[in-house]
């Protein structure tokens, strides 16, 4: 194998690719990035077993890269991404010189690196499922963001460790939950027939890096894996098993009392309330009615904080409930909207927040019970 | 204890004193910062039993703050940055409640922290040594990152851990050294008399911090301690016991060999060597005689690394030598000069790098000896 490519096509390729290497992998050649020229374009490929990136470098018109033998080598990610960034030349030559020992040379420098022979690499089944459908990027990372905070990162549950996604009637309903709270998010959806999918919160976070990069993702899926196809790069990850929960039945069907106001000032009374922590965890006290709205919080250890919000309007009976500062506030910051309607049908019953601009998202809480 | 005070004088002198403290003091008393209303200024204290600053914020021309009740407190430094930052506020109330509950208050939220009573906080004997030398900021700080880094981070020689100063016939020297390489900074010193002290490393880049924001700095020193006067803000140190190191005679004689080139291009060449590591440890090899120099790196894991590099003069003859990568980069980048001289007696002997443009510093590294 040899060929030579320009060094900043080839550190953007080989950043991307490496998002799927993961330090701690269980398969020791994944902590490699496989690379193969072939006649025209040069692939890369990467894999931590849960999520696998395939990468073409094809020619452009500023012909980036010229290929002199075929072949293909490993190479370990951090190996191979410090050298490309350090050498200092605009092209750099890529040469299997003996074995698996590779070559990187650019100007006065060059490095001979120990790879792995590709025929040690994992085969990874890259092929496309059946049905897909297309999302405009901004969408997705939109959904990837007021989502997957949500979702458990305990290991008791591995099914509530991803965000759930099932299409129904022109509607992807995406739902990530850790059973203390829930968040929801519909996207239209253009798919053939129906699925309800899991995927890893992990996965989708790496893919949103990914997805800024270009205008729209090609989603395909099957009950085995979903593979997402981002211009030249090519994104696929298993499903998590396991049926998901019916979260339908956590919304109440009715409302009590409800409150709207300016997003940002709650957040900032709930981000200074929630710095009286008792064991680590703030718990905030809410007491509002038509005149009044207070924000508290209170630690044995620590001492207590009040507030007074004077911006809002309420609807329903003076009343009083008590949460989790932490979870309230990723909840409205993940609404990203100005304004927003805040719920409740009862003291100890879920609230739910609801974005004044948006109503395809909206991010359930269960309230706390306090003795005081 | 009661007073207003502005919210931004309040949090930036709260920020300065809280770089004394230490995550893990000893005495817990340690983690909180002394508050003391007086009946004209406002004092804060901070320690960690290693270093100990004192800071008093006088009354300005803008009025700043308003004192009602003289009186002082212990806060959780943690606690009390927090919530300063946080006050959405000009002006904070600090009100020393009940006992050592005390009120923070500004605007609508108001906060009560379990404090601790002053007199459980730690006598800290800050009077100041008789003698006493003044520095310019930029003097000092120049000294303190030319030398800590070469300092030792092992607990097997306590005395190797600081920066050793003594003062003799108007200079200040300063010296830090490993046992594997050394760095040396002169400085000019008014100090009557001479002394010999071994400042923590740690220390001094503390005080570094501080020093950006005035002009000069006042040093006093006696056998226990050395204080720095920093315009209203005194931060002083304890010294580490034992007899330095006699180093001058480390330095070689004279030099039979003498390199003078570009720092960068040197820099970025051992940079990209350094990257081949045996056992984390990157040991470089220069060859160099009149008309070339090759900086070479080898590991039987990862490969190896080959650079030629073109401009530089030489004076001697041909020869070759190794050393560590990451010592020699810290001290070429230390001299913070365009041009450097490295000044060779042998391959097996200490070589040293000096600065082109400043004479008051140079750099000192033993080879490694290599087999191959």
């Amino acid at each position: 194998m040899r060929f030579k490519i320009s060094k900043r096509r080839f550190y953007q390729a080989l950043s991307t690719a490496a998002r799927a290497i993961s330090a701690n992998s269980p398969i020791p050649a994944l902590s490699g990035i496989l690379i193969e020229a072939n006649f025209d374009s040069i692939s890369l490929t990467a894999s931590d077993a849960d999520i696998s990136i395939r990468l073409k470098i094809n020619q452009s018109e500023d012909k980036d890269f010229e290929i002199f033998d075929p072949g293909s080598i490993v190479i370990e990610a951090k190996y191979i991404l410090e050298i490309v960034r350090k050498i200092d030349a605009q092209e750099i030559e890529v040469d299997n010189v003996d074995g698996s020992l590779t070559l990187f040379k650019g100007n006065a420098s060059e490095f001979k690196i120990n790879g792995t022979k590709s025929s040690d690499y994992p085969d990874i089944d890259f092929s496309k499922p059946e049905s897909s459908f297309t999302l405009a990027s901004d969408l997705f990372l939109k959904m990837v963001v007021q989502t997957t905070f949500a979702t458990s990162d305990r290991e008791t549950r591995p099914v509530l460790n991803g965000v759930n996604m099932r299409n129904e009637n022109g509607v992807l309903e995406c739902v990530a939950t850790d059973s203390f709270r829930l968040a929801k998010k519909n996207l239209p959806c253009s798919f053939d027939g129906s699925f309800n999918i899991t995927i890893p919160a992990k996965s989708l976070n790496e893919i949103a890096k990914t997805v800024d990069k270009v205008n729209e993702v090609e989603i395909a899926v099957n009950d085995k894996k979903a593979q997402f196809l981002l211009g030249d790069t090519l994104i696929q990850t298993r499903l998590i098993d396991g049926v998901y929960p019916e979260t339908s039945r956590l919304l109440p069907a009715e409302y009590t009392n409800e409150i709207e106001m300016d997003s940002r000032d709650l957040l900032n009374a709930i981000d200074r309330a929630s710095f009286i922590k008792s064991d680590g965890i703030s718990i905030i006290r809410l007491q509002i009615s038509g005149q009044q709205m207070i924000i508290s919080s209170k630690s044995q250890e620590v001492g207590s904080s009040k507030e007074e919000l004077s911006n809002f309007t309420y609807r329903g009976e003076a009343m009083e409930i008590s949460f989790s500062g932490h979870y309230v506030y990723e909840a409205i910051r993940a609404l990203e909207s100005a304004q927003i309607l805040i719920k409740f049908s009862g003291e100890m019953r879920p609230f739910v927040i609801f974005s004044k601009e948006d109503d395809s998202v909206l991010q359930l809480v269960l309230p706390v019970r306090t003795y005081n």
